[in-house]
């Protein structure tokens, strides 16, 4: 990596908000469920929101063999990445120092590599179904070899990646603390509700205990 | 805008999830706290979450000056823009068949205007305030000229805009109906809690009925 590069990546507004920690990046990309990608498409810039999965070292991509994105990712085009988890509203007392407490991660210069390896790609899919849903691997029908072909993924290394993180109360300018003003968090959370049964399901299918 | 265009922002992959449509659009745009911009720096790809706002036919962004993100597409650069709003997790009876729900735009070709009018300026900041808050705007102390020159704000038009939307049940191959795993979906929802008071707050200052 050259020093060009980390300054490039380097978080540059709010850098006490900064954070190369691989714990504190990995924690953030296994909670996140998606991520958007983005790359060069005849010099243009693409974002595409994708799941995601983190396996070691790397964050791998799927998808159809079709996808545009996926193509250009495997010929080797630079990507980036970034991973947002919107953790609640920050009411300041003045507008001006409104802001959001967030967790997220950024992954610049990430060059893909495809995973062929059949045996590589069946653990990343496992990983993937297990991330999403612990459990579920067990429980589902595992992919076929013509599925396996017919999935293609691309592994990117987490290597130029910083995650920026803002929590706590409001900052206000220090004479606006006697106004007579509410301030403070309104938190927010993604949170899931009860299992919708598909409508075609046997009434004699019950819900597995990996979703009560 | 030429074939090229609308071809290069057509929704290819799953098209059946696409619309066109500026309602659909715009409901996206603004039940979402926060896009993801994509831009070219130096030849590299690069993504940065941040806030935004819909105002009418644009979406206007936000920051400090010294923001490269800004500089860069107040120069005129080309970005895109993506909004996502996480659904569900859709478990279908096999593994290959499994999805998410969700609800997403993207913005491609977007070329950027920066808002130097100060009546301009202070309306795209109330409406982004009270998109995030409403009722905010008329409790929270206004900002003030010194921080209406301090905020840099970009907009973009909303023109080469394509939603992509998955609801609904998994759709599993059919002789896998018959297995015995269960299938729907699990639905999330980001969901807000009860606001926490800044430490600084005088005691006597109730919470707000537009939080309540």
């Amino acid at each position: 990596m050259t020093e060009r590069v980390e300054d490039f990546f380097e978080v540059r507004r709010h850098a006490e908000r900064g954070s190369y920690q691989r714990s504190v990046i990995d924690a953030i990309l296994d909670e996140a469920f998606f991520c958007t990608v983005g790359f060069v498409d005849e010099g243009r810039p693409v974002v595409i929101p994708t799941i995601h999965v983190r396996v070691g070292d790397t964050v791998v991509l799927h998808g159809s063999p079709a996808s545009r994105m996926l193509r250009t990712l495997k010929a080797g085009a630079p990507c980036a990445i970034s991973v947002t988890i919107f953790d609640g509203l920050v009411l300041a007392r003045s507008v001006f120092n409104h802001s959001m407490n967030y967790r997220s991660v950024v992954l610049l210069d990430c060059k893909g590599r495809e995973i062929t390896d059949r045996d590589e790609k069946w653990e990343a899919m496992r990983l993937l179904t297990q991330k999403l849903v612990p459990g579920r691997w067990e429980d589902a029908r595992q992919p076929n070899e013509k599925e396996i072909k017919a999935t293609t993924l691309v592994s990117l290394p987490i290597d130029s990646a910083s995650a920026k993180i803002r929590k706590g109360p409001p900052v206000d300018e220090e004479e606006d603390y006697e106004l007579p003003v509410w301030a403070g968090v309104v938190p927010y959370r993604l949170r899931s509700g009860s299992p919708d049964p598909d409508p075609r399901l046997p009434r004699t299918i019950e819900l597995p205990r990996y979703l009560r």
